[in-house]
């Protein structure tokens, strides 16, 4: 299996703002809602290339996370604005490595992950190569 | 359109009890997360019926919430153990009416809502009859 | 109490995207999430007048919702954009009523709700009167 | 700072019920999701020792999540009845290691995280000491 590095200075950055949904009663936002968001940007950072995952879908194709290694570092809180920053670490056949990191507006690191996210065929439910247009764009 | 009413006192009664996921910083239960109550007591309600929606949904049949009206009385707390009392109140070729209610330990109702869920083909996203065996159970 | 109708021409507009998180098996956007969406436009119209739900809430200041009337016209789909359009129907002295409407790229309205939020203290969980800062903006 | 093995062999086990507000349009649990079930089991592990978050809270003190390491090796349907499998691996003065694991009525792992909770004061957002009486039980 062959592996591709990606230039790590192309990173893509997703503004995300915190709502009352996000937050639970200890006053932060509670923290699985840190991996939609980290999920937003990575969804986006695929419509940037061209990548349509709704499109893939009807084609029974699509990404699913198989691991993340997450430190959640400082909380968040209602209205606050974030930019989630995101670049694609490693590329293999079968699945991509994201490095992620959501900051606040003075640019601290508030979580931050590493994502394993693999293609599958959703009626098999088994992994099967990444479509070679979208190889390409990430190398 | 023939229209059966159903008997008001066989109430379905569904435990809940309130996680952090599911309040806000307000320090109560985020509204929406009402809805997602309704919708397992409407669900256990149907399997105590011996419905399967994950079969259902092998034959491209779903219920689809199609209206709501709710009275959002008073907030439920972290760790609050709640009741949803459950019953059909119509029942007609393509849609079933539910009144449920959301009651603490002391019977205080905290939540109430009507809710009109309509028998739709998945794969055409379009009404279609509700299966007799379900219809049967209900009258 | 005296009630001060708006004007229904000042309709605010907020952008929302469907991702994964939004929708369920049914492959459609999950019910109770089209409440949050109605929920971030309100919070951003309030912050278009210059509201911070955050401040308020530090002085124990939350507007809840306690009352929707909600039609559910037809499913949203992933990677599907948006509008929530919303203008505020009547002003009390505790409560606002809004009226809103998610309608696609098309102008089709997919869901529809008639919302009263109350303003409240949060520390007692008691209906107060709302600020007359917000009063005056939309009055 | 010292450091208590608790006896690897106390594993504590929590259901849980797969609903359509847990799946997503791939027809599996949208990932997230399943860091709210593993928060739940602790939640419900820590009640079974006596302890109300609740009652913690009230008092300024909350768990957060500092560190996450999540491996998703199959996607649960709609549905499923699967247990969370939970203990403690490792219990210092202000943080818990926990090693989690959901398994269908196979035995199947679906999903395993190792979490790294720590205690905090809720109005200064600061690591404090584990309280006693919570140290206690699971030494």
């Amino acid at each position: 299996m062959t592996t591709t590095s990606t230039n790590e200075n192309s990173t893509f950055d997703w503004p995300i703002r915190i709502y009352y949904e996000d937050t639970d009663a200890g006053g932060i936002v509670y923290h699985s809602n840190y991996l939609k968001y980290f999920e937003r940007a990575r969804t986006e950072l695929l419509r940037a290339k061209g990548v349509s995952q709704q499109l893939l879908l009807e084609q029974q194709l699509g990404f699913v996370v198989k691991h993340m290694d997450i430190d959640f570092l400082q909380g968040a809180q209602l209205d606050q604005e974030l930019t989630v920053k995101t670049h694609v670490s490693q590329l293999k056949r079968v699945s991509l490595d994201f490095c992620q990191e959501i900051v606040n507006l003075d640019g601290k690191v508030l979580c931050r992950a590493v994502v394993r996210v693999a293609c599958i065929n959703t009626s098999k439910m088994k992994p099967t190569a990444i479509p070679n247009f979208i190889i390409s764009e990430f190398s």
